[in-house]
């Protein structure tokens, strides 16, 4: 816990060290399960790409299969990134373009909003990744980041739904820097980062911030257990920011717990 | 803490107290999401009638909407219990066969096994539930009750899925008295438990025992933290069914925790 008034210091994992850890995670806990390999969705931004990177250090090439699951509007320059991906790195892949089947699951609904019809793209993909690994006995990995599961920026039991989460301590921002340490090619780290749930979608437009602000909030708030007014003072946000992303991490915690029951025992 | 060698005592909830209190949650958590609503899917089968039950009473009928998702090979008697229990509670519902769309999920592999598509089935449904809650800012009813949830007898981000789980806290043969309790009818309360996952299958021939013999099991192991020889002791089980779903217990704790993360910060 942080001294109040103190500035926000250790926000910079040691990403050499964090990544070792990882990979180290991955290996043993695929033995533990035990289980043969790892599915992952690889949509060709940054947090998957990563994901592949790290997977295949971690427990071998072999051992991991991507499942490119594009839907409109995916970008076919990510598809495309994708696809180089998991050939530069040694990992099979398989493409399945999902939408026909987010056709057929919206088909009898003309008032759905593009989150709705977004939503539904992300829990098909899961839907086609446990299938993946269901008769493969293989484990689903997530992509999710600390900054999109602090936020509950995700679809709950679509891209949050998995068996490993190996990005779930990392920042957005250190994301970056994790994924040129692991050799993630330029031009993927230089993307803007989006969701991809509708055409010319972005994080930080729909965010209404960069991670780069965001990031700092949370960590002081979360991870060092500031007030509102402390996190203030130590990120130099402005009083109203950081109580938007506070409130956003406060309102989403029913996303990161299991569904509440009433407790009569 | 039970007191070793103590013979299971608590086993039996007070069921009036218990639909009281799970009426009283129900009613208070829509109130403080706040949403306008909730979806249940509703098969036939006894949880998900009971469920409805206990959600009309508990907020009104107006404010529930049943989903009725058969799939092939649905029993067509469940589906017209289903209506049947709807229109009597004076509940909405909509009916949708899953099935052309768990055909198109299925549609590239021709070798999955039953349980394989037993699971997109019931990943289906979960989109198909939050797809009717999106838009309606309504909340999605989990079925589920404690003996499958403590078994991992669900299919994870399946049927498990959901923003509230009333009967978690209620073991199955415990459901079948409060099903009685809150008016459920007794065709339903005498029908065999299965989840449909494929013709013909029932709970207690997949399982390998009645929930008669596994509930206590659970109880004496989980909830009042016996070892496997206490509880041999005050179930009357034999050791080898005690360890048999004690160990299922421990293998399915991932499916009732968020995904592990490597823990680097």
């Amino acid at each position: 816990m942080a001294v109040a008034g103190s500035p926000v210091t250790d926000f910079d994992l040691d990403l050499a060290a964090a990544g070792d850890e990882i990979r180290s995670f991955l290996a043993s806990y695929l033995d533990a399960a035990p289980a043969d390999g790892y599915v992952v969705g690889v949509s060709g931004g940054l947090d998957s790409v990563l994901a592949a990177h790290l997977l295949a250090d971690a427990v071998g090439p072999e051992r991991v299969t991507g499942l490119l699951l594009p839907a409109d509007p995916s970008d076919p320059e990510n598809v495309e990134d994708a696809r180089a991906v998991c050939e530069r790195l040694g990992v099979a892949y398989r493409e399945h373009d999902i939408q026909p089947v987010v056709d057929d699951v919206t088909a009898a609904r003309d008032d759905l909003s593009k989150t709705a019809v977004g939503n539904v793209q992300a829990r098909v993909r899961m839907v086609l990744l446990y299938q993946a690994a269901n008769d493969a006995n293989a484990l689903v990995v997530g992509p999710n980041n600390r900054s999109e599961l602090l936020l509950g920026y995700f679809t709950k039991y679509g891209d949050g739904a998995a068996d490993v989460a190996p990005l779930a301590d990392v920042y957005k921002t250190e994301a970056y820097d994790l994924a040129r340490e692991v050799g993630v090619s330029d031009d993927v780290v230089a993307k803007t980062p989006t969701a991809e749930l509708w055409e010319g979608q972005t994080d930080p437009d729909e965010l209404g911030a960069p991670y780069e602000v965001i990031d700092p909030i949370l960590h002081a708030y979360v991870d060092e257990d500031r007030t509102i007014e402390e996190t203030v003072e130590a990120t130099g946000a402005d009083r109203e920011t950081v109580t938007e992303f506070v409130e956003r991490y406060e309102a989403s915690t029913h996303k990161r717990e299991r569904p509440p029951s009433p407790g009569v025992r």
